[in-house]
């Protein structure tokens, strides 16, 4: 287990990709209100890799999360058969003061968001804004993967 | 993945014992209406070994099923802060005929119920009765582990 003390934030048009990426692919199998809060159950493929995840809100910047490595055609297979609609995203990874942002171009239906996420250690650690970064998105649900899934960018009131 | 196709009776009061079997403590986490049908996410602890299990109902006998291996510690925080009501039971497996049978004697609030499960090669595949089988069960859904997480056997009309 890890707990996940995640901030998100907006990003503005002067980012560049410095590298190409990894290109995921994702969707939400099974989920549940009991106990501590909402956890959900996402499968993603990354390349050749896949992935299991469950995922628990504790707060908008904390999380409880599990991931395990699982055969990539158990992958396919469960996205095909229990999967909500899929998010599509090419994730970059760059250091900044010594933190490693990750930042999220969504694909599909997610098309023309992105998105720039930092973990830090404790809810109220400190860090560096790089000059790309907008405005901080952390507490705004409509940015979750979970709900992108369900109500992608495309049709937002914008 | 695997296609499991499975029969399920009640066992007489002759069957007894023939080692002490394996204690299994386990609770549903999440579950999901969507896609190809239901699909329920399990937490089991057998021992030291901890499992996370996927199985969707294709039908009463057959059913998709992902089963993978997880740190015991995971294990024991999901059960404790995101799953209902735990299932105690254990299992014991005999072979007969050529076949494996699994007898799960319960415990906690399903004590009093005693299960055994067939394994089968396919839905129309034939096998041997042991002298110990009681009535075909498969189709009652009231025997789903599932089911008796939420209503156990002490709470059945008896």
């Amino acid at each position: 287990m890890a707990l996940e003390i995640e901030h998100k934030f907006l990003v503005k048009d002067c980012w560049q990709p410095q590298d190409s990426g990894e290109y995921m692919l994702q969707g939400y199998i099974a989920d549940s209100q009991r106990g501590a809060g909402r956890l959900s159950v996402r499968v993603r493929i990354v390349g050749e890799r896949a992935y299991l995840n469950l995922k628990s809100r504790i707060s908008s910047v904390s999380r409880h999360e599990y991931e395990y490595l699982i055969p990539l055609d158990d992958a396919r297979e469960l996205l095909k058969n229990f999967a909500g609609p899929l998010v599509e995203k090419t994730r970059y990874k760059e250091l900044h003061d010594g933190k490693c942002w990750e930042i999220d171009v969504f694909a599909g239906d997610n098309a023309g968001l992105i998105v720039a996420e930092l973990e830090l250690d404790s809810e109220t650690a400190s860090f560096e804004r790089p000059d790309w970064l907008g405005a901080e998105v952390t507490a705004d649900d409509r940015y979750l993967n979970t709900s992108l899934a369900v109500k992608p960018y495309k049709l937002w009131d914008k």
